[in-house]
């Protein structure tokens, strides 16, 4: 862990890294966070999936949520990567842009939503980077996961005749930051919470696309909306891939608000955040994609 | 490559990304970034050194900088890590924060920034992800280097008796940033230019540091300014370490400056920036360290 020389703020720097450094207790090649990197070997037949994304406040969370979710999302936007490529989380890099001093809980509080998703998904901090920043907090997590050799799962596998499968349910996430900011109505008091933590804490769905390595053709999460993110499996695929509305899965919560607003299934098809996992197989697995979501216990339409 | 979807600029993230693919060129595993992740496998008997920097505007490069060098910064901040851990680099994942769309010709400019730095340390661009941001330009970088087994140089291996060395010279980056914020003063303007750079584009020590693997007992970069770094070691390693100010290098803009102002040489050993490599090794080793620095054509004090 190396601190940002230009905040000057040594104590606050080195009790964070201190903070920081039980995450990487699990992991041997991080030294306790105390050199300047890491060191790393796949095991034999493995080779190693990486893959970096961040989040910034006001773009991918807001201000006030809590320290827990925006850690967690922090990191499961990334697991949620590795989960439709068919990894294995092994670790992950972490560069934290603090804009000013959050206060040791709010500290304490970021690294505890870490520590509860390592525990949760099996993988450590293998290293980071704290600098200070006059912008907003941001978060650029690098994971790093593992497949057996030659095993990941494309974008560019499709193929014609393939069918279209999504994990989950779409449209959650949207509507709980819509209802953050203020912008949604007539949602029920009852179904908030769950649609807010919904875009707050993302599922990666790491069981699933583990059980998809040689059952699906092409694989992607979609974090920028179904048809977004569809078209850019079609695209390295080269096929045409055809979404019929009517068969845009619904949580129960959206499903209830669509009697009253018939353009939600449509704009669940468009709408990002939702980390699920869209995937394309031959008609030949579908038993397979069946026996895959039942023994992830994630529903696969 | 995925965009951020929060700046809702599809045309501009699809440029980028077509900016940014050719960097990828010559990582297979990188699938020309159109997919969600890179693979990646060590060659046999080699492991893998993983590291994480973040560079933003007004912390670590100003606003005006080009951007040319903005992206060689962010790239060599991790190299010099690399570099010291005696790693051969191997690839990196970006997360790029743009605060507004910079403009093509800027883009470019950063662009081949990082295609010059990739022909000439021999990596390339394995991931990257584009998020909009309302705060300052940020670079985190992940980079990913190789040493064969077990040959990474630790912090934590100095021992009593050993003697401490650093590359290059010290100092010259602070003057550097001195001058650009208008806070240096009697510096001529014949080495003005010479010293800005080196704030602007520090030298990561890649041979040298290669060199080192199985001479030095401990390094690290000179990031945080030697006496900070070396105190880094003297931790992790449980020795004390004594710097003789008499011996700090310092290049000939410097040298001639500390004779108007003989403060400046101290000060150089606390300076920041300057991401040379200091090292410890035993005196046996001494011949040793000598051809190192011979062979990678880098003055070793």
């Amino acid at each position: 862990m190396s601190s940002g020389k230009a905040g000057d703020r040594p104590g606050e720097f080195e009790l964070i890294a201190k903070l920081f450094a039980p995450l990487a207790r699990e992991a041997p090649g991080a030294f306790a966070l105390t050199d300047d990197a890491a060191v790393l070997s796949p095991p034999p037949g493995h080779e190693l999936v990486l893959k970096t994304d961040a989040i910034v406040e006001g773009v991918h969370f807001l201000h006030d949520d809590p320290p827990e979710t925006i850690a967690q999302k922090a990191l499961r936007v990334n697991l949620s990567d590795l989960a439709a490529k068919g990894a294995i989380p092994a670790g992950y890099l972490m560069a934290l842009l603090l804009p000013d001093w959050p206060g040791l809980s709010w500290l304490e509080a970021f690294v505890s939503g870490l520590a509860k998703d390592q525990r949760e998904f099996g993988l450590s901090l293998m290293g980071g980077d704290t600098s200070a920043t006059p912008g907003p907090l941001a978060i650029a997590i690098s994971a790093i996961g593992l497949v057996p050799s030659g095993t990941m799962i494309r974008r560019a596998g499709a193929r014609p005749g393939d069918r279209v499968f999504v994990s989950g349910t779409l449209g959650d996430a949207a509507t709980g930051l819509a209802i953050r900011t203020g912008r949604a109505c007539a949602v029920p008091v009852a179904v908030q919470e769950w649609l807010v933590r919904r875009y707050r804490v993302p599922e990666p769905r790491l069981a699933l696309g583990q059980a998809l390595r040689g059952v699906a053709s092409a694989a992607l999460d979609v974090s920028d909306g179904l048809v977004a993110d569809l078209g850019h499996v079609a695209d390295a695929s080269q096929v045409r891939i055809l979404i019929c509305e009517g068969k845009i899965p619904l949580s129960p919560a959206l499903a209830a608000m669509q009697r009253e607003d018939p353009t939600l299934r449509r704009r669940a098809a468009t709408a990002g955040d939702d980390y699920e996992i869209a995937f394309c197989a031959h008609p030949s697995q579908r038993t397979s994609v069946i026996s895959a979501g039942r023994s992830s216990g994630v529903v696969v339409s």
